[in-house]
């Protein structure tokens, strides 16, 4: 599998250039409004004084890692704000490579596929642990794999693609291997705040040194674009207090820091926004798994009903899911959806559907229309 | 010299715990006001719909590479937009350590520190090329310390620290020399709206597959804060197209993409700002050059009168650019510079002023009143 290539780019350019109308359920861009308070922070922002538009520390506005901090329940030393999710994930799985003994990245199966591409630019070996029909990851089968060749391991919960929201208990299994193997967990929270199931542990929860939590605000305040995100490392007086400090250095090397209007706005948008907002897009997003899947019942479909995150993988008989099929799909009904093929060998007969457009029910009917 | 932990926050914090009033003369960020389009940019862009929001194409939105190409003279392919300048120096060095034989990293002596912190993170071989006496980059020297080994030369025109500002004989002459060693030059070019001479010349007009230009919007629009910056590569279907490929691998496996809204408020500036702002923006520094120089004179002190950037770099007799003086010329004057010693062996009887306050006039007659 060619994960340098983000194979949505591929799915995105078919749909755009196909003769009909198509209901995007590719990217993992929200498509509802951001919160009232970001907006308004970028209003307040253009008329800040010259100073205001220069460099904000390389690990972030103070104020912005104090409001991580509180909310994570850490102490803001720990926090160093990065360009989206993805630099945090970087910088986690670089560190963990570098920090501890093993050459090898543990990912799932199916994975999100930028965590394998990052593994293998980074020259990593890379294992797959397969997750269980209900996508959810059992510690046995993680255990099992796991070995002293094992530097980092990433989880994501709650997950993309599977939808899986991994508990307490499961976590706190993650955590252990992750310490037995002097290895380190690479936990990926950014769907943290879609978890319709209030199961959702974090990582951190554990206290222990081998856990990197990243996050971000992309999916929580539908800002893909604006690239504000974060990563909890462990204390910098503890026993693996190096991740932090090559953290900030790559950090600084690499990007100098982030883009301060985006972390501005971000922290206004903190600062304004009440627990309903969240409340009201999870609605919206259990109001459209809802929808989906009962059209997925109609077309007589497998699938899983998500936990958490905005994504739900279904399969249809005798139409695996490969490209070929996914670009039949657009051309044939107008849903653009992943092929499962590009989330690993485990789900290659499955397809990926992302929530992210009103059209749900459209869509929905498309499809059962089509495979009824 | 420790070039991974910025020495600029040392002067920095002592500046700002000195129990006294302190101009700043230490950081590159500018004191000026943005370009007025810039400002609308944001306040618009907070109007924006939902999918506004969302990830811009990794390697930059379209039309702003389209206005960069064209300035450039290049096609819009080779374009990369990147977190500021930063992160297309990272791209271009590591690219070029990958890319070409030899483990060497080639830097002038003064150097900007970020391209040794650099150097010395990516583990390779760091050599330093001394500069003439006015701080320009002779080609013989460089052509005699350059060998195989070279991978990557790092030159910068107009430079921080000196103020030197390579001519179009130089920098073909630098061209020709990557070439002849298989190696890469890159082109940080950030302060190229600075020249007070007319003598800058892009290492781009030389045409070579062996040439990676930087910029950003930081300096030219007083953003350093923003992280709007961008890489010209040598074209894809060329020779040494791979560079362009990998990096924006690196690029996209690193940061996924850049700040939309950033990206969005430059491009509005792009399209809305004449000359005059530039125009300005000069007359203002060389105003303030003109006074800085001549309370230099009145100190007795040696300096370099700069031909491009916001840089003076000046020496007092008996009274070397240490950490130790720079801290006393805040205590007993409240001017806060860069000792030269963070520049390179070579200027570390030397101080960098950096001409970003509107008080240059006030802190030029304190360092003449202290030096008479």
């Amino acid at each position: 599998m060619d994960y340098e290539t983000p194979q949505f780019f591929r799915v995105i350019q078919y749909a755009q250039q196909a003769d009909r109308d198509v209901i995007d359920m590719v990217s993992g861009s929200p498509d509802w409004d951001p919160p009232a308070g970001l907006c308004d922070g970028l209003r307040d922002y253009a008329d800040l004084d010259a100073a205001d538009y220069q460099y904000p520390p390389s690990v972030g506005l103070a104020e912005l890692r104090a409001r991580i901090a509180a909310r994570r329940g850490v102490d803001r030393s720990r926090v160093l704000v990065t360009n989206g999710t993805g630099e945090a994930n970087h910088l986690a799985m670089v560190g963990g490579l570098e920090q501890f003994s093993g050459e090898e990245v543990l990912l799932t199966d199916p994975v999100y596929p930028y965590y394998a591409g990052r593994a293998n630019f980074l020259d990593a070996d890379v294992g797959f642990v397969p997750v269980e029909a209900n996508g959810r990851l059992d510690p046995e089968q993680l255990r099992e794999r796991a070995s002293d060749e094992t530097a980092v391991i990433v989880v994501n919960s709650p997950n993309n693609p599977t939808g899986a929201v991994y508990d307490a208990d499961a976590m706190a299994a993650f955590v252990a291997i992750a310490e037995e193997h002097d290895a380190l967990l690479v936990s990926d929270e950014v769907y943290d705040h879609f978890d319709y199931t209030g199961r959702f542990t974090s990582a951190l929860d554990c206290g222990s040194d081998h856990v990197v939590a990243t996050n971000a605000f992309s999916k929580s305040m539908a800002i893909t674009g604006f690239r504000v995100g974060y990563a909890v490392f462990p204390p910098e007086d503890g026993p693996t207090g190096d991740l932090l400090d090559r953290a900030r250095t790559r950090h600084m090397l690499t990007n100098v820091t982030g883009s301060r209007p985006a972390q501005y706005a971000v922290l206004r948008a903190l600062q304004t926004t009440g627990p309903e907002y969240y409340a009201d897009v999870r609605a919206r997003l259990t109001d459209r798994i809802d929808t989906f899947c009962d059209a997925l019942d109609d077309a007589g479909a497998a699938y899983t009903r998500p936990d958490g995150g905005f994504y739900v993988m279904a399969r249809f008989e005798d139409y695996p899911g490969s490209f070929e099929h996914v670009y039949e799909l657009i051309d044939e009904t107008g849903v653009a959806g992943m092929p499962g093929e590009a989330f690993g060998d485990s789900r290659s007969k499955w397809f990926r559907f992302a929530l992210v457009t009103p059209r749900v029910d459209e869509a929905a009917k498309r499809l059962a229309d089509f495979f009824a």
